[in-house]
């Protein structure tokens, strides 16, 4: 028997209304039509227990949430995740395609909350050992585009209610992401029309679907 | 005006049924007869959110929840508690008694979980700063005594059903806490008849109360 090729880790960021989901939907498709086994999940969240805690992480109260306590949950939230859901599936060579992870830390609560990088990348090293990303799509666009479409929506979480100010410091916090590890993220022009998005899609996720078949017949 | 002194933070630990909330109750007429002002609270919670986090911890639910996010989520509930709640009692010249506090996590998670009790005090620098109780009650009982207490009470919730070597390595954990700082902790053992519980209570109350006057008087 050959060893199990380990599955792809494939992440989706970017600020409101960027188009996440219609793009992961596309990814999706363009996995089933690989044959690529996949599972889509979404962070915070991705199991009962995790969306439980997503849900104390967005829901708008009345007491307000201190910036230690909203790290520290979402934190919990993924060493929950990751090791009910994500770390399984990779090791039975499921691909997983997840609606943010870490990055969003560094972007929401180390850029838009100004929680230091360094005391979030201790986090990310106690709860996530060697785990990153394998892949990371940024779906970037200007901040007001993403928020007159999530406005649309209807009702906003505790992050959406935020101002244009915060999502501003959450969009140069992805950038300099990028900057920090370019070979990780496909940066994709969010506000380019959607053949144009999915195309630039298509073209990151044909490169990680090599890779992979590379690993299974190589 | 005289600067504020500030309150003292009294916390009362021990394993499931050793009489936590009868003995608060009595602490609370002894405050109540010395004129101190105080709150009693209680960890995880003490505060809306922070209860939902100890909602999310203590019930009980199929899917397993993995150590670091108990960890974690108990920080998280913590740093909400004494931001919104301990910290601006302290500062006004409230007595904070709580029920539970972190040597509670260095015994449950650390000796009960088997984690690194230099994680645990990373993440109390982390949380509290500089902020530790200025005297713990450790009532202390064999676990077989308050393990039955406990289950007299009805439905167990997620740490209270653990078996008798948990709370066997949760007992050694809080004695090896009173051998390492011996001045905070005042023990008491729990399995002696009520007046004599009370007695050595108040004795371990009245030294904090002088302390605390002289400070007002002095």
């Amino acid at each position: 028997m050959s060893e199990q090729v380990r599955g792809r880790f494939i992440t989706v960021e970017g600020t409101e209304g960027v188009g996440k989901s219609t793009n992961i939907a596309f990814i999706q498709t363009l996995l089933d039509d690989a044959n690529i086994p996949h599972i889509v999940s979404r962070e915070p969240g991705g199991t009962p227990l995790a969306e439980e805690i997503r849900n104390v992480l967005v829901v708008p109260r009345d007491e307000a949430m201190c910036e230690l306590s909203e790290l520290l949950l979402v934190f919990a939230a993924r060493a929950q995740h990751l090791k009910t859901l994500i770390e399984p599936a990779l090791e039975q060579g499921i691909w997983v395609l997840c609606d943010r992870f870490t990055d969003a830390t560094f972007a929401y609560q180390g850029g838009g909350r100004g929680i230091s990088v360094d005391l979030i990348s201790q986090l990310q090293d106690l709860v996530q050992g060697r785990v990153r990303p394998d892949c990371t799509l940024l779906l970037d666009a200007p901040v007001d585009v993403g928020m007159a479409r999530a406005g649309a929506r209807g009702a906003l979480d505790r992050f959406e209610q935020e101002k244009q100010t915060f999502f501003e410091k959450v969009r140069g916090a992805y950038l300099q992401r990028v900057e920090q590890e370019p070979d990780r993220f496909a940066v994709v022009d969010a506000s380019a029309d959607l053949n144009t998005v999915q195309a630039n899609i298509a073209q990151a996720l044909i490169a990680q679907i090599d890779l992979y078949n590379g690993g299974r017949h190589g």
